[in-house]
């Protein structure tokens, strides 16, 4: 038996839950927090405390980083300008798909231009889009270094290294500078707690 | 003042929120639903339908279909086999990221090449890949077909279209087998509910 398309809506591919469905289930908004900054700045330490505490208070959330983007999606990308731009492209659609889910998607990439981070923020709704500047000193990220990789590129052996042999734009107006070489991760993790609320993402 | 990075666990970027805590958070496990068909055999209206079932319950979800990814992530990719290869690598990284979160995730793509969906199946945890065979003849689905697509391809006007130009490898043993021309797609999507209840996915 062969049923009738119009009676089984079958070109109907418009969604049945909408954003505001999902953010009504989950109790926040959907919103991408984007940490940018130099290699052993904190990012990834502090999105990952962001996450804890924003999942102890029943949050849907998700850390994207090195770890499981570098290796995954992005396997195929390297380190010249046009790759990291490139990289950064895709992290930003999924980005925008986990918002459009519902999720607090925090990513912890350097993301050293300006130009990909722009686009990043016009593909995402005003006001779900939060641009989190770890602002430290090189010398102090290179000090930190344990595995050795600022003295690496230093030295010329690793290439395109952002800081050394590779440009590092800072944000203009970024929706919250952590200078975290002077704040501590927690209390810098909760500072964006704050302005999460302050700007009603969570309650 | 610089924080010695020891105290700030600098280097420590393992996450501190685990899949089990996000799946204890939403209520079920996370998991992907993977739509697999001709264009036209009922694949993103029976997501759309399911993923309303499973929020009623709510479950956390999202559908990924043509709509939102092949104008984002994969707008740089076209319909050669290569192309559709890369497409579905990134659709299969993205969709274990959203697996990896605690969402089911919900894909209608027709996905024609047996290799690429195994490959996707291979990068998530067993048990939580369910492909889903939407088999309907071709001819109803052109037929059902109201852009006129089938048609332009017969013609010869659109080149690489899966089942007249392009091959559709049918999936040797799916997780579930939807005759969609001789099933109500109502009764489709609790069918696949259905199952995931049985498998432990949803409670």
């Amino acid at each position: 038996m062969v049923i009738p398309s119009e009676k089984r809506n079958i070109f109907q591919v418009k969604g049945e839950v909408s954003l505001d469905d999902r953010e009504r289930l989950h109790g926040h908004k959907g919103a991408a927090i984007w940490f940018t900054g130099l290699s052993a700045s904190g990012k990834s330490t502090c999105a990952h405390r962001l996450e804890k505490i924003l999942h102890d208070m029943g949050c849907s959330t998700y850390v994207f980083d090195g770890d499981n983007v570098r290796m995954g999606l992005c396997s195929d990308l390297g380190f010249t300008e046009d790759d990291r731009t490139e990289n950064i492209r895709r992290i930003g659609e999924m980005v925008k798909l986990f918002v459009d889910a519902g999720i607090i998607a925090i990513t912890a990439f350097i993301s050293p231009y300006r130009k990909d981070r722009r686009k990043v923020r016009s593909l995402i709704d005003e006001g779900r889009f939060v641009e989190v500047h770890m602002d430290c000193p090189l010398d102090v990220c290179a000090e930190r270094d344990k595995k050795g990789i600022y003295e690496k590129a230093r030295a010329g052996i690793i290439n395109n290294f952002t800081g050394i042999s590779s440009p590092y734009e800072a944000p203009e107006s970024p929706e919250l500078l952590i200078r975290s070489h002077t704040l501590d991760v927690g209390k810098a993790a909760l500072r964006i707690t704050g302005y999460l609320k302050e700007k009603g993402i969570i309650c």
